[in-house]
């Protein structure tokens, strides 16, 4: 049977076998009162959650040892019901490399388009002409090291662009908003193009500060280091590998970097110094508080309140009318 | 002789009779030994301030007296110096209509031209449809009542937009900053149409909030209710006579209008409730504080140092190299 | 049977038919095991909340469709005990409407009586002697349009004065302070006058912010708009059309409910900028802290602890030896 | 010459010798070119303060030696005038006890007057009947040691009450404010006259906090421990002195007195945990602001301008007219 | 048997008759369905918590009425099992006056050894050459009137020193530490004398603000006076019963006491006046911060995480690797 | 005449001719009225500052070009005096290479002595056993690029530790309270050497972020980058230079340079995430504070005030009596 996605799987599907591919996201072991274990499974992709009964769970423990945080099988099952929700009754399960698998399918996605997203990258970037400046965006982004992390990342941990290509998404609002205030308060090209950079690094380090998805969660070196201080870092240290690397550009780039949270009570050590680097603040609070409150507002969109609840990164609660 | 600008004075002038048009903006009466009072003039256009000495003062004290805060004169004088400083010494005073003078040559004024700033306004204008909100920014702006001054004043006392057209040049930049947003957030129509007007009110109260330039400081009515409220009651009066003015419509954009300060402690009584209230609180931000930091740098030019002094709305100095 | 209050019915009743008036405040729609649905309503007067059970609800749907939140009914009905509780099985069910009833009887009611209230308001009315007061508080208060809402109107949905009546004791606790304030420190008559104004009108408002009791919650416009903006720009409008009402008067009545949250951070969008204004501020402030305290100790009188919990609006926890 | 306040000696008393009782405030040893030392003298009262030479300082060093920081000094000197100020030269200066003059001459003075003052006071007293308060308030008020400072001291070094008897006007207005919440709020009579002990005594310690008038300052003991402090530690001894002290009593006052200043930040080491403690916390605030905007307000009357400058523990202007 | 922990009790006596002292920690009363009633005992000591039944409640009432809020017992019960749990049924249950146990074996208790604590109390003691000064540690800490109390007594209620001997712990650690800061920074022997006597007394009166242990919480005088102000009223009245004590010496111990929590916010209702006060200051501070820490982090050792959950006192989590 | 400091010339040597070595501080350029410029300098040493005339300026002109912020001269002038001041009117001037004098003579040093500072620094050095961490401390510290720098610079550029030697005797302080604390706390040895690691290297970076002494002030890479990312940054190059770096050395040891100020607010982007991070913390913050007051009471101690004037980083006047 052609399943696609978890919704599909419907009542008419009842005491039927069919085959699926998601994420293994929870498995709880628990004992009958025969003193035998089995496992509650609970998988997911994008349409929705279940739960899978593993009857065989003590035939197979080692499969089960040693398991990510979140990994993606294949699993073959029977439909069932309990308590009026569809539920599988798991026959075999295998891992599934993750290159086997369209992850856009598992888990939320960025609705911009992979496609979309990448031209506006090269949009962006083809606006750099200065030669140490697009050489230091080649090392740090368009090289086979960082690219495909860079371009598949979230964001952020919940609240906003926490899905698979979420940072490349957040880059280019950022990108445009940014671009939209330079070119509008008629910065120099240099200034502009330092401006590009700097939006397009400032939040390169999430890609070390984040375990990649499906997980969700800081690495160690994340939570000890924090990824202003690491992007900083590795961009000062590919500067200095660039020859005759403008020493004031890398002064500007690297405060930009460092001084993006705009506060030093939001964690940013020195204060943005330049006017491009507080446009590159504005531009990165603007990407990030818009977002949420229009994830948030979708998420509530089925209450039948007229205000959503409160959204605790924003403060307040709002207003689900006149859209 | 032909003078334009007092900076055109110098000294090859010295004791020949000039005629200039510039603002009068202080006046120190004085006693001489011998008793008789005279009068140490301060006048300015974009320029320079000069002083002049009135020694009839005595004669013509009713000139003087009545006069407003900073009001446009044309003075005939004689070219002199004093501690190597040309100064005037005043023959003839007379007031001049500000009608008869073009501000922007006696204050300073935005560098956008009237032209641009005006093709801007109407380029947002034409882009609402909903008849109730052409209405609406009908009655509040382009109204001869309020025109005048909606395209002249300045948006605020200082640090940012504090010159002739200054409000003109804030809004369409705020009207920028938020459109570009909302297109990339891929707002509704509606909410776009709303987010435009209320761009276009957000400071509007601003003409009842300062007294016309060139005088520089709050009305009575500016400093007891400010330009929140005062902006905020006289959109829902007119709302309220515009038949059919949509309900939901009329709650946002007061919300977007009372709540564009963006927190209670700037002084907006309630908090954005919409993402467009959000959206115009941020473009709003950006455009006061990246003009308060080009103008901050653009003074401080001059100066050796590396950094600019403390900008003190920001809190922090500014790098003044790499431009 | 004769039943004034929930709390009357006892084990006495057992078995038998009672007829009650009180406040419908839930309906929860149950399927029996026979796919029959039924419904657990709970009802409340001052006195108590009592669950009810109604078999008949396929049959009378249509009575329960566009119920508001909270609905006075009359009900006929069997008493019986579950659990040690008594409980009503309900026989009829009708709406009453508010009117037949006495909302002291349903809801939390002043305890200063109706009479005594009313009689202070008089009292401090007639001190105001200006006659362009006098008509601004004639047409905002004492007007078929308002009295109702402004004499039943709580002053806030939770910690003090959150009851029927609860505006109009506020009021008039806020003339007291304030009253005794500006006498001791010998304001001239026009600032008591203005004075005994500004605290009549601060929270008038509240009249649209809030939904009228029983129901307990924020109108949308309350939310968007906030009291102090809505009363605010009602106040505007009424002193406009009062002929010849005094400049001064007006701004500084105006400048007193915006500014009678004493902070921005609270709301106020400009600070007080007389001193009946900051008169008015400290009275509110002391209003409803000592109310929120008294009741917040009365509601834990029983605890047998030496301390109250902690006043989450207050931040601390009281002690309840020594009254 | 009959001269009764400094303000009265004018240009008609050119070069002739008056008599003057004043305090000495300020004393500045200078040398003539000759090498001589002489000393220029400021002395002040209500009125005025004024210059006066003192030539013979050689011969009387002895006299200003150990002065205290203000002194009341009787000066015989001649009437002259330098740079169109009325100023002395100084014949004859001696000490004058202060008992022998009228403090309320020499410095600002209550303008309830005294006996008002010690009406209210008694008014107050009479209404505690329990005996052990009644013993509390006569041996830390009623008592020759404490009575005169009790009765003269300041209640603030700036800003308000910083006069002859201020503290005794600042106590009867905490006592009329927080008694009218008492009786309006329904407290029991413990509570209310506990109230009233807690408003005598709550900055008690002021006068060992300050330098006796007219030297404005703190002791080092005020600066080291503060009046909290000290007022709640003297107050102790002497509850546990009165035999049968109520223990609840006790442990109310004393946190009345350590809650005055209502939070942490502003320096009560404990919250007011009481009903009484808040009132008593909210009356004194009142007491404080409405005094300082009013002495402000008188102090800038001059003025032309519409708006008062800032008041800085408010934080605010004020608004002038409408008086 | 003799059973010396809790945690020894195991499956092996099960049905046997074991004898235990521990504290009664909590009485809950319950009734069979034949409504008799019986209590559900929970007891407790360093090793474990553990449940037993005690059937005869009816028969011993007036045994529990009265009992303290955690109390010595000793039971012999019979050993049972209940959902997997070991568990007593009580035979016979009596009170043991708290010197008939070592309070160390029911509580958790200082690692450090009592030994250890009294030699290093005695250590700094002897420092103190000053007669004053150490008959000010005499009359407060080391006489009998106190010393059971000072050196049993928790430094807190939670998060640090919570437990037997902690104040001492806390106290010696604060003198380690402020020695050390004073011997580098090369503070006079009078200031280093004083600053010992600052360290011995700033939380003495936490032997008043507490409840002795086992009980955990506020007395009445603890929460509404604070041990900050009652260890600087002790010692105040005890420094002026010893003559001649030094009146410098008194003001800055004094300061020092109130001073110590730093800043107004914590606490403290004056600020640190002296390098003394604020070397006292800073390590009072260390000592609780760093055991917080450390007795959070054992307490988290068992988790799988490579963090802690945040630790609410510090507002972090910690890395738990690398020790 | 051999002339070692500024403060030993006196008006013995009224018209004789000294050599002086002096820092050269400032450079004014005047003109005489016969349009001759010359210029007044200021030289200083640690014992006074000294105005010098230089009339031959226009001859000289291209030695004061190109002079740094504070240069080392050697003056031969003529001993004048002028309004009661000692000043010189320099007859030659010449630079002098900082090598040829000592610095501790022309500027203010600590008075540890470099001896002592010296041992302290190989005392803790040599309790560090773990050979990565030792690798570490070379090429940080024992190293040629860096030891020079790293054993001179001030620690802060006012308050605290601003002086020859400063950051030394900074670091040593701080690794003294650090180690006490360490010990106290009985943390294991790989906790003891990690927390040495990172006391030597907390402020390494300040020899980047300020400028050499005798100048005050900045570097570009320090205002816009700040010491702590530049120390963390150069620590991590290190670390990954040095084979085998243990990789949770490598992150608590980053978090604890990352987090020395203690709190976001403060400038450190991450929190301790540590008790190592913690502990330096609070070491690092009592040695600049304590030195601070120190410093500050010693400049103040000629003053007659009781208490010193506020000292604006800890918000307070300090007690000067008691010492």
């Amino acid at each position: 049977m052609d399943i696609k996605l978890l919704k599909e799987i419907n009542k008419n599907h009842l005491n039927c076998i069919v085959e699926v591919v998601a994420l293994l996201v929870e498995v709880k072991v628990r004992t009958t009162k025969t003193e035998k274990q089995y496992a509650d499974l609970i998988i997911q992709d994008t349409s929705k959650k279940m739960e899978v009964k593993y009857w065989e769970y003590e035939d197979n423990k080692q499969f089960f040892e040693g398991l990510g945080e979140a990994t993606v099988v294949k699993i073959k099952g029977m439909v069932g019901e309990y308590q009026g929700q569809i539920q599988l009754t798991c026959k075999q399960i295998a891992l599934l490399d993750s290159h086997e698998v369209r992850m856009a399918d598992l888990i939320p996605t960025s609705d911009w388009g992979l496609d979309t997203l990448q031209k506006g990258l090269r949009y962006f970037y083809d606006k750099v002409e200065a030669p140490h400046l697009k050489s230091l965006l080649d090392q740090m982004i368009f090289t086979e090291e960082y690219y495909e992390r860079f371009s598949t990342y979230p964001a952020a941990r919940s609240v906003h662009h926490n899905f698979y290509h979420g940072l490349l998404q957040h880059v280019l609002e950022v990108l445009k908003f940014a671009y939209t205030v330079a070119t509008t308060k008629k910065l120099t090209t240099r200034q502009q193009e330092r401006l590009i950079v700097m939006c397009f690094l400032h939040d390169w380090a999430k890609i070390f500060e984040y375990k990649p998805l499906p997980t969700i969660g800081f690495t160690e070196e994340g939570t000890m280091l924090g990824h202003i201080f690491l992007g900083a870092h590795k961009s000062m240290n590919v500067m200095e590998e660039i020859e005759g690397f403008d020493h004031e550009d890398k002064l500007i780039i690297l405060n930009g970097i460092l001084g993006h949270h705009g506060k030093l009570e939001y964690g940013s050590p020195v204060l943005p110094k330049t006017v491009e680097a507080q446009i590159l603040h504005h531009a990165d609070c603007i990407s990030g508080d818009i977002e949420s409150i229009l994830s948030f507002m979708t998420e509530q969109e089925e209450s039948e309140e007229t205000f959503t609840s409160k959204l605790w990164n924003m403060g307040t609660d709002y207003y689900k009318k006149g859209r």
